[in-house]
């Protein structure tokens, strides 16, 4: 008996990986950049993805993920950084340091919106706790957050420091899992089962062979368009389409890295092409949005050694060479969340509410007949 | 022979007459909003548009384009205002008073990059010359551009004074003129002609029953988006498509109005999302963009006496029933950008350069074979 | 024997009562509006404030201050809100969602760097917990900092839920304790003791009649200008006056409360001029400042309904009466951060670390040298 | 006749020379920081500064000042700069492309409020028509403003394209004229003549031996305080005291220069503290004040090169050494203003209006009973 549940559950495991295939796997292209050779944030080389994933009786259905910008001592070997706030209606915490001083020093956890001190608290604490940070009495967390209130008993705040620390610790430069895990567990995107996304580009050596890569947390509403066809309309499924007005709120964490040795200031601008990205997905970043973007560059070249007195010498790119990373963070983006919908499953939680994952088989037989994929 | 000029003209101006339709009457729908009676700016009562167009010999492709929120003395009758910047390689003046007091005092002026001192300058003297005025002695004007340098002799600076104020004094709440006019008259968008483009819409009534009118001088690139089909890539002609990276930089300046009574605040969200409308159309807002958006509100309940000091009323709309609106200037922007192209007309100016128009015909016919238009 | 240990305990703390004088009732005037009846932040009326003090032992010098902008249910009836940051090396949670969304819907916290996390977490659980908020799944937590690490061993975090807790219930309408106390218990401030410092102005009935309140944790450094005169060159302790460099960094959170009825617009401008009265101090904002201003208004006839999707009604104060606001909030921060070390006392805490407090009498003395005070 | 006449003149002029003697040179120091050579913008090595003083009839006086980071090509050789908005009302053209970009391409023009086009087409003009610009086709104007309007017929907008051409050939590395010069001819500060001001500050070698200078154009109001004094008081003259409201708006320029080879974000930072520098002198920034100040670099270290597309190397101040020149740029704020003060003039212009210069000689008298000046 035991033994055959065990396999049904082997099968179903493998069924569902089957299924899960990202927008490109499936055929579907978005805009005209190469990406990178995972299509994940990771392409972006040292940058490491950790989730914890918290499901659990009936209720529970949350989680963290921590991006971080290298395997070093963060705090101790800051890298540059910038925020673009899309729509402020967000706990993301850390915001005003890192644009008054242009860097992060902690990994950048997301989680949900009840839970954003848990995990200022575990980073605080992980970054007090690193060898080398024992004289360290100030900590930036950057912690941000969608709201997964529907699926997750989100007023239980189920997330722990230590689920957050774990989170951290267990991440890696390998390809991150999509869909329903870490931070997007419980989150719903265009009215579908939304969760964690990611994508990216390399540019051509012409254009600099920098790679840009992006990972979100989407949760968020609007009119779903995706491979350039309205497919809210077609499902639908659209923002206000009906008198219950689903499916317009929520918010979308969107986590920008690229090897390009940027400032700040660059960032910023780069930041605020991925919530063009947003935008092309169909997004409205309606009032109850928390839309945000954090971007930050892995390069050395532009690290400013941690409490230094003495002029310091960078490299960086200059505005006339930012348009091609520019749209790559914009196609990376669009992408990205695509994905979150092509990765995530069914998920039925809190209070019996059930949202289910995109139509795969719909959404592609009518990108057939649209033309975008072939038959 | 004269006569027969006469009718020679008479015959092309109809034959454009008739080849000149917007995006919405040849068949393609964006978004899924409704549109205005016009599916224009003027759908916002009051607002007021005029175009002076300069085109004269070989190389001078350039004009003016004047937005009045209402009929009135706009100095002493102050509308809300806010100004977002997409990406701020631009000289719009007026910004930051805008954003400081929330209103606007004058018309707003779109015009070429080397004449928005001509454009500040007529703003002044139209404004101290207004009956009322006598007493005036700081006028915020607002004035914004984009670049006609390929197509128009821009360093001869041909825009007057009188130019400017002919704009203005001209102006109606008639249908505007779209493509090849105004500000638009030697503009270039995704490596087509540009120019002026305006669209609208109009809230149901459960939704607030507000009209949202956008205006757009469109002189800027990226990977060209209509209907949702990748134009750019399916017409070889995107940003970053080939080594001589043409249609790329470029600028946009957009103009929202709403009869809709908001705070400036609430303004300045609603403008931010003109520019994810912006992002829809496939625009990435590259490095040498100059990308603004002006949002003011024509209601009179908003609207605060001049120089009172006396605690004033208003009445506006709150942050929870912002969305459909922010769904509409997003909307309503994307198609007024693909209007700005449908409008256009091929054009040969400056230095003998030639930018064609939209293939049209070729365009449709590929929206007719991705499913977008029936056949 | 204890009995007398007792009584001379009795009689130390009323030696420091009596020596615990405000500037003001020191006879140093600051600027020239009038003061509030009490001179403090509850003279806008329905302002509450709660201190819990954390001293224990050799090292745990820390505590929490509690700000609320009246005794309901902030969340249900939100206040418009603004922050203004003068310098953004500091963790102020909540301020991109109360400049979004133009209020705050929770009490203000101020504590300890390291307990902000703490400080989001118990006003999440006394906003969940509330009578009416049974549904409410996102709490935006107003929760600032300065680092008290000299005299507080803040790497223990010793701030509980509790703490903060407490300060919220325990706040009232009362005249606050200034000096060492509550978030301000182990605060530096120009090289002698800081801590929780406030003041208020009443303006002129022909200037609008309007009260502003300020609350400050003062914890920076600079040049000490008090009453004018320069008493950091006078007592030779200021920036950079010696190779160590002490007296330099440091952050300052200020509070500024009015029941003048301001949009948040004009409350993002108030706060601004609370950052000009941190100036007359001679505070510099060094680059390790975390320096904020969050200014809110009392008045019920701005205060828009909670999730009202109707059209709604507020007065408020136009721009051009704002000036006599400016100048209130300019001064009571100036003479808020000056009552912060008048009435704070020596206190040494962590490491063995004693700071003393400002030399009142030898004050005392310059100034009246000066010609600032009577003899 | 005529030779008595002449005479007459230069004993006028002998004795205005020997008036006229800056704060300093008056006995009275302002903070603690040394000035540089000249205490003027012109310590930082390469700066410029022209005037052009048009003072014609009865009614015009007004003027223009020109400020150059260096005497080559500003376009081809950009300087890192930013623009901090203290209060924005004001026109100050050119500040979200210098925010943007990062940098300014033209000298920086004061004028007043009418005549900021006039400014705006002389600097295109002036850069057009430079060696090297032949196919320039966009230039970013840095034109700002106050309005002189109370002695000067202002609408009749008296400067012209040649006077600012003028003060931009004219301009020198010789320290410039302050007072009743430029574009400080009709301005009004605090209730007295206010005008051009300008102070400097040279770092001690240990804090990084850089220099900061300030040039401003004072024209705004609020509580005057001179070396330290409350002098608004004692000459009982300051806003809001009297019913006429007097000496309440206004606006003032800042220009702020140093040879730190600074980023755009570090100078934003510095402009910041140029604000506190006008709030140390007593400055309120009221409703109608235009409060902005531009910070340039003249270090070649920062410096991009124009178009380049390549990384390009810099070598910047990093943050944790920012503070000396924060304390510098608002100590040079502070005494530029109050430099502004002691050199201007009486003035009688439009209207018959006249402006008295401040009571210098009771000024001293005071500071003496104050003890802040040696008898």
């Amino acid at each position: 008996m035991k033994f055959r549940l065990f396999f049904l559950l082997i099968f179903i495991v493998q069924l569902s990986t089957y299924a899960q295939k990202t927008a490109r796997e499936l055929g579907i292209k978005t805009g005209v950049m190469p990406v990178g050779a995972t299509n994940t944030i990771v392409d972006v080389k040292g940058v490491k993805v950790g989730h914890t994933t918290r499901i659990k009786g009936d209720s529970i259905r949350t989680g963290v993920t921590a991006i971080l910008p290298h395997g070093g001592n963060i705090f101790q070997d800051k890298v540059p950084a910038a925020v673009f706030v899309g729509n402020g209606f967000g706990k993301l915490a850390g915001t005003t340091q890192i644009n008054e001083l242009g860097n992060i020093e902690t990994p950048i956890i997301l989680t949900n919106t009840l839970n954003v001190a848990t995990g200022i608290d575990a980073v605080i604490k992980y970054t007090l706790n690193l060898p080398g940070n024992e004289n360290v009495r100030s900590v930036n967390a950057i912690v941000g957050e969608t709201n997964d209130g529907y699926l997750n008993d989100i007023r239980g705040q189920h997330v722990s420091t230590s689920d957050v620390i774990s989170a951290i610790k267990n991440a890696s430069t390998d390809k991150p899992k999509q869909g329903n895990v870490g931070a997007g567990t419980g989150t719903i995107c265009f009215g579908y089962k939304g969760g964690i996304g990611t994508s990216s580009r390399k540019l051509p050596e012409n254009l600099g062979g920098y790679t840009v890569g992006v990972l979100v947390q989407s949760n968020f509403g609007g009119v779903l368009d995706i491979g350039g066809v309205n497919m809210g309309e077609k499902l639908k499924n659209f923002a206000f389409s009906d008198e219950l007005q689903n499916n317009v709120d929520g918010s979308c964490m969107i986590v920008v890295a690229t090897d390009a040795p940027l400032t700040n200031r660059n960032l910023e601008r780069l930041a605020k092409r991925a919530f063009m990205g947003l935008a092309q997905t169909g997004g409205i970043a309606s009032n109850g949005s928390g839309d945000y973007i954090i971007a930050f560059s892995t390069a050395e070249e532009v690290r400013i050694p941690y409490q230094t007195k003495e002029i310091y010498k960078t490299e960086s790119v200059p505005n006339d060479w930012m348009s091609p990373l520019f749209m790559a963070a914009n196609e990376a983006t669009e992408e990205a969340i695509i994905n979150s919908l092509f990765m995530a499953e069914d998920m039925t939680g809190y209070d019996g509410h059930t949202i289910k994952k995109l139509p795969v088989e719909k959404v592609l037989s009518i990108l057939k007949v649209q033309g975008v994929l072939e038959e």
